[in-house]
């Protein structure tokens, strides 16, 4: 089996290209080849079982997409994005990787006339405020952002192509992914991560919005976990609405820094310094804090147990177990 | 005032124009420019006080747009569409005009860096079935053909556009139009229409599905009273959603059988003969039956008053006041 990833050298992308070449088969069949798109070649080691394709290229170029599916490969996994920051700052760059990237990708494979299942990563930027708490899965999509805008678009493709027979796709509504590893970034969510992180290595992290302030997490493993389950599951159960919200842990920032504390004690929780930011807080107070996700759920996509539990996978895979700081 | 309508030949474009010629003045100002684009130039006649300037072209080809924009009108009416059968059988050509023409539009005015009034033409064909009955306004998008996917994109479009300044846009979702002038056609809806028409004017038409079925119905006049109201209102008011629902009349055909006959005798309704076509039930069967439509009259568009007064208002201006088979 072939597996294309594009944005394969992002964080997500990444753990779900370790855990193909450890875990080597979806749906019964040997996984042979990866072909790893990004704008930079990514830089995962081929095993004796299976060969890696790097692919370095710009997805608002068809050339290089047309080379990315000429091959036929049985699954694509479509990351690839600018995100919400840089779309909204770039109008023009927004659009050109994010609608005409991804409708590229579904042209290609239309051209190609084989029916390959594509899984598409979708955003909860789709929504935008105001919503009821939590937002059920029939609520419509009224997205803030230009990201989010194009998030949507795609996701309406992904239906029509689908329904039309071109493949077999699924996009996925991913939560804010929680604790990402790596250094502190600005991106407006980044506190969300920051808060956790940065205490378990001793090292102080800014909170800048309140304690009561709550919204919808998956832990990196989980996230891997939504895309593997989308590659195993059989998708003519999900019917003719591909699009689905992925479940999360809805946690208050009080609630994440309690779980820091069981975790790791005091002397982590004590490194988290308050520092109201009216900007930070402003643009929070218009994201989505919690969803249903029936449809998900019933359909076998699996949240993490509780926000401790993100805490622990944190700590389980970023640092072997056992943070600097911890009890 | 300088107004462009695209898909100006079209019925609904040709009632827009008629109405123009005739009132000429919009939010206070006179018209005094028409710009009518169509696949064949329209043939409106100008007035003392309007020029009239057709234009003959493609609007999946952005050269036709730019000289549509490049005058800077002040309210864009966007018509143009490929319907909905269409667009299902030619892929690639619903997608050229429904998408990138409308894309072109848009991208065309921000180009010009002016801000100008955008009117889209939508359609419930953006909701698919399984939905409430009524479907409220904040039920969510999932269109089950090429062309309401295409209108739905069109739609985000509009809000992305719009919030972040390129012009001020409002969608209207139209109801299906009912009593449609003209011969009959082959669209799956056209039996709305036709079992009205038809009679009146002494000829059988042909009911190929049962009396229960229930639609969502809009006569030409109020779907030209949704577009003047879109150009009049104050937007600002509509606030941060631009994409309504349109308010119309809920009938079954039972109901629209009972106002035939009331407005024009026994005679009319015995006109209509059954048929049942199987083909036809199942496409029927998909379709929304009624919408709240709250906020759009709350905003103050205006449905026919029932679906006698649409019986009415299509003898009124297409017969004059007195159809051929009456009382």
């Amino acid at each position: 089996m072939h597996i294309l990833i594009t944005g394969a050298a992002g964080m997500v992308g990444r753990k779900i290209t370790e855990h193909l070449l450890k875990n080597r088969r979806i749906r019964g069949r040997d996984v042979t080849k990866l072909t790893l798109h990004d704008v930079v070649a990514p830089d995962a080691q081929p095993t004796d079982a299976i060969s890696i394709l790097p692919v370095a290229g710009d997805i608002s170029d068809r050339t290089v997409i047309d080379r990315l599916v000429s091959e036929k490969p049985d699954i694509i996994i479509h990351l690839a994005a600018i995100v919400s920051g840089e779309a909204e700052a770039d109008f023009d760059k927004g659009y050109a990787v994010n609608l005409d990237g991804t409708r590229h990708i579904f042209e290609a494979v239309r051209a190609q006339n084989y029916k390959p299942r594509v899984i598409n990563a979708s955003s909860i930027a789709v929504f935008g405020t105001p919503f009821p708490e939590p937002i059920p899965d029939e609520f419509h999509l009224t997205p803030l952002t230009s990201y989010g805008t194009q998030k949507a678009i795609g996701e309406l493709l992904l239906n029509d192509y689908t329904r039309r027979g071109f493949f077999d796709g699924i996009s996925l509504r991913l939560p804010t992914i929680c604790v990402r590893p790596g250094k502190p970034n600005k991106a407006a969510s980044g506190f969300f991560s920051n808060i956790i992180r940065e205490p378990l290595k001793g090292e102080e992290a800014v909170l800048p919005v309140a304690e009561t302030v709550r919204h919808w997490h998956a832990s990196p493993r989980a996230a891997v976990g939504f895309f593997l389950h989308a590659a195993e599951m059989d998708l003519s159960a999900v019917g003719p609405r591909r699009n689905l919200t992925m479940p999360g842990v809805p946690a208050t920032i009080g609630e994440q820094i309690d779980a820091l504390r069981k975790v790791a004690g005091e002397k982590a929780a004590k490194l988290i310094r308050r520092e109201p930011d009216p900007v930070i807080q402003k643009i929070v107070a218009g994201w989505p804090t919690q969803f249903e996700a029936k449809r998900a759920r019933e359909l076998g996509f699996k949240a993490d147990e509780s926000f401790e539990a993100i805490v622990r996978a944190h700590i389980d895979d970023e640092h072997g177990g056992r943070a600097p700081v911890m009890g």
